[in-house]
């Protein structure tokens, strides 16, 4: 199969479970009666916001990070479809535990807010190995594949992968033994670090974007903020 | 990262968003008897089709500016996919004011509409500020993002940005001293201006069009009505 | 803009749309004990089934119409994307009346049921009114959206589209006047007919089907069933 | 209509509908006050785990063979696209059984598990025969759909579905007579077979991927696990 038609299904369940994170917001300010209640509803529900936007940057990091990923290859197989697979299952479930620590972190269910929080983290944790495991499958299969040839970098890569897990496990154990704000706070840390870093780009391999000007000059700049314009 | 993969992603998101606003219609109707009662509650809940139909045209319209916008570019880097996501972070988020709205116009949660309506406009100036610093971000790379020789003319459609951005806060000013009606109206009518009006086209950099006919002539005509064919 | 990146758009809407039709069934055998209730509670909720298939099939003929109008141009402006922003806002909307039918039509509720089934009605007569008035746009348009030749056949489209419309009026005031099971089993066979009815193709403008093979021999071919073949 | 249209819509409606399977695990949790309480709600939870983890899996398995089969022609008539409308109303449904099965497997309302089961297996076997009816439908119009000369490899498929049917038969009957927990078991186990088990590849007429490199070395090796790799 083209690894274009893999790439354009995992974008659209991507597209789906990012924006059903709504949900966690809409039940907010319901059955209020006066204008005071209403403000009040709208700011003791902080946790729901936070929940939103760490769910959504992590979503949106990990669909960075798989298109990067995928952008390596040119064709895909069934071991690797299969793969994939088991990864959307886990960023699918996001909404899940997010709605978990929204409901529990605050309020007269606060005392569930650590159980929350770490499944938020065992959560994310199946999902780096899921990364892990398929950035290392890709690297093994690169020839069949037809990988590019940066994803010679990949070891670099999957260090930094691996420092995701690390960090993933560190906000679950925080979350166990510390506090479920700490852990959901160091989610959005790591969602926020993994936005500016990158994994090697593959723009050369990129097939089909024969407009793309002039690559070699431009295409690893990636890490370059604005500043970087002269 | 080649642009047409980041609007696409983007695409999908617009179009979850925009079509989970029918939720919003939904529990209309739910538990009536009689046919009289039926009706009764078709009829009241036109605050609930007023709110869907502002902001199935706000999406409609962001969504043809967020596509105007990238056709300009044929490249897009990290710092551009983040501020990417935090704009669809904030237009994944318009079911929720637009739910507040719905339920706190009319009827015995009549008194949070003021509230309400201000959320909706703090959502929509957030979303303003980050289309505004996307269209800079684009102005000031505009070299190394590829863009097209058309977006000399970006001045005026920074300015008509800043427009609509004022309009917003207009309405919401609006619904905090006037009305939450009167500012949903303003709301509408922002959105309606909008689908007419337009930033300025990148048809000449819509790479992979080769079957576009006579771009040069026709290219800029978009802003002609129907009566502008002989 | 490129007419295929409306239509990819308009698609995600439409795919979206349909799916979300499944949320109509959900709420059936909740809080169900034993095995008999189950059993009563699914055979009693076949007005859900019916509703689900029936615009089910309605969503997929009208995605189907649609990316066969669309399929004659090649560009697309404004007023064009603005006419299909207020279709498009008809075919979200779908899901309420189908709730409203699928809840009223018998049960504790169904005094509703013609109420429901009118407003059903009218919502699909105002996207009937919504494609005659797009179709006209692009028949008066055709030389500026380089529209192919083929849509001189478009006369034949307008009036099969003028009878769908007059189907829909009614199957409305059956469910007015008469019953809304009649109206619904109306709805569905209107939707059948469309199945296997259709507008006139427009493959020869499909632009970038490189690989279509024949497509003077066989592509007007699309009326012919499954006999047509030798 | 080009292929390619089609299966783009199709794939949207199955990431959605594979997505919204997260609905069923989301009320889990929800009013429990104690950290104990909801470590018990979540490990008494089980069986939406285990029917979101079944029917995410079969749905994505759907996907793939759908892909697979669509891939063989290059155009699409009415005919084959009723039969896809039809398909789809099935996969989209798959939530409900889902929900019916997670809610029914244990707890006060397990009494309903064997109906549940029943109802999930009753959609997989009308899918299987929508599948079987479109490969048929397939195969005696090859020419005319401009179908790849592998689709001679068809037969095998046609049998490997038909036990895919048998498997859904036989689930659906172990659900009747012995049990529902046993039942969705072997609803996983099908769908982990057909994950590695694959319909004849149509790489060669994937039209477009001028980039593909080799294909005829790799293009039939995609049962080889990773071990395949020296």
């Amino acid at each position: 199969m083209d690894s274009r038609r893999a790439e354009s299904f995992s974008d659209g369940v991507f597209a789906v479970a990012i924006t059903i994170l709504v949900f966690n917001l809409l039940p907010v300010g319901a059955g209020t009666v006066s204008s005071r209640q209403l403000t009040n509803a709208l700011s003791t529900a902080w946790p729901q916001y936070a929940a939103y936007a760490v769910s959504f940057l992590t979503i949106g990091i990990m669909w960075l990070n798989h298109h990067t990923m995928l952008a390596h290859v040119s064709r895909v197989y069934r071991p690797l479809l299969a793969l994939n697979l088991f990864l959307l299952m886990g960023i699918v479930a996001i909404p899940f535990p997010t709605a978990l620590v929204a409901e529990h972190l605050t309020g007269k269910f606060q005392a569930g807010g650590p159980v929350a929080a770490v499944v938020y983290g065992l959560v994310m944790i199946a999902i780096s190995v899921g990364y892990s495991g398929m950035w290392l499958y890709l690297e093994s299969h690169r020839d069949r594949l037809g990988a590019s040839a940066r994803m010679r970098s990949a070891r670099a890569a999957s260090i930094r992968f691996s420092a995701g897990l690390a960090g993933y496990v560190a906000a679950t154990l925080l979350a166990a033994f510390v506090s479920a704000a700490a852990a959901l706070t160091l989610y959005g840390v790591i969602a926020v670090y993994y936005l500016f870093d990158q994994l090697p780009d593959a723009t050369g391999a990129d097939a089909g974007t024969a407009d793309a000007g002039t690559p070699g000059a431009h295409a690893s700049g990636a890490g370059a903020g604005p500043a970087g314009q002269g």
